[in-house]
């Protein structure tokens, strides 16, 4: 019954990544605690990057910097 | 004073049917709890299918699967 | 498939009214959204006082204010 | 180490108003409690009118009758 | 730099099955996608059986009836 | 309207420092977006050390390596 949310930038991510991200993190949950596969919940949010900041800074700004 | 957020999958939800999820929401919220309607807050994100998993694998897969 | 996150102040909700809250919003999920009430997931949050803030002052300061 | 989440309503900020909230929290989690800004993150979801909603109304609604 | 939020009920997951979870997850999104596991940040909230619902009953009326 | 949820680890903030960080958080949003100080809603969360990672590993576990 686990509820997962993972936030990356949107930054090309393709369906076929987010399926094996989608499906590991249901396994991982099964194996360390024992979660009904079934019943667990993934949301993936892909996030502008000129809306997510890290360090004051948006990413925006950071990838032009070559961060 | 609640805030209440509500994730559903993208697939074609009107104007009209998320303005009576937020009043049946504000609604029960006062109903239940004594909550003040004037300072609850509700969100509604939808969700590419793409990127939401349940079971260990997206909705767009399921969908096509006739689930 | 819906998840809902419901945020209130921890101000004494009984067990009683929280299973009143999750079937009222899994209900109105299923008659706004015909949305599926087996898959429904229903989360509350019970926050502090001092952690909840509106108007620029927190709720315990509001409280104590008479508000 | 802090993570912020800000969710306004999507009317027009711009990435330099953007920029300078990612800032300002970076800097207000530094001076008001000591954290990091190298490792603190922000991310600021803009959601439509029709998906946000206070005293039961859309803010869709609400702009309409000149709130 | 992306950052994952884990809901799980609180029944007595311990410090080294969050930390295996906590691993887990930050070399998935590094193998799936790419990301610096130096920057992946992971929030595990336990949530008391209450305050989790699912198919409009709470997981505490759930675990009585055996599910 | 806004709505903000701040996380940080539990490690002894004290009331005086979340509502000035509440306090912070209403003015910037006022001062950079225009945004109502009276309808602005801070939540913050305060999270167990062992339930926050990053760099693949837990706080509790930096924490004692000096990190």
């Amino acid at each position: 019954m686990p509820y997962v949310n993972i936030k990356i930038t949107r930054e090309g991510a393709t369906a076929e990544q987010k399926a094996l991200l989608i499906q590991g993190v249901t396994e991982l949950l099964r194996d360390t605690l024992g979660k009904n596969p079934a019943t667990t919940v993934v949301v993936i949010d892909e996030v502008d990057t000129d809306n997510w900041g890290i360090g004051g800074e948006s990413v925006t700004v950071r990838r032009k910097q070559g961060q």
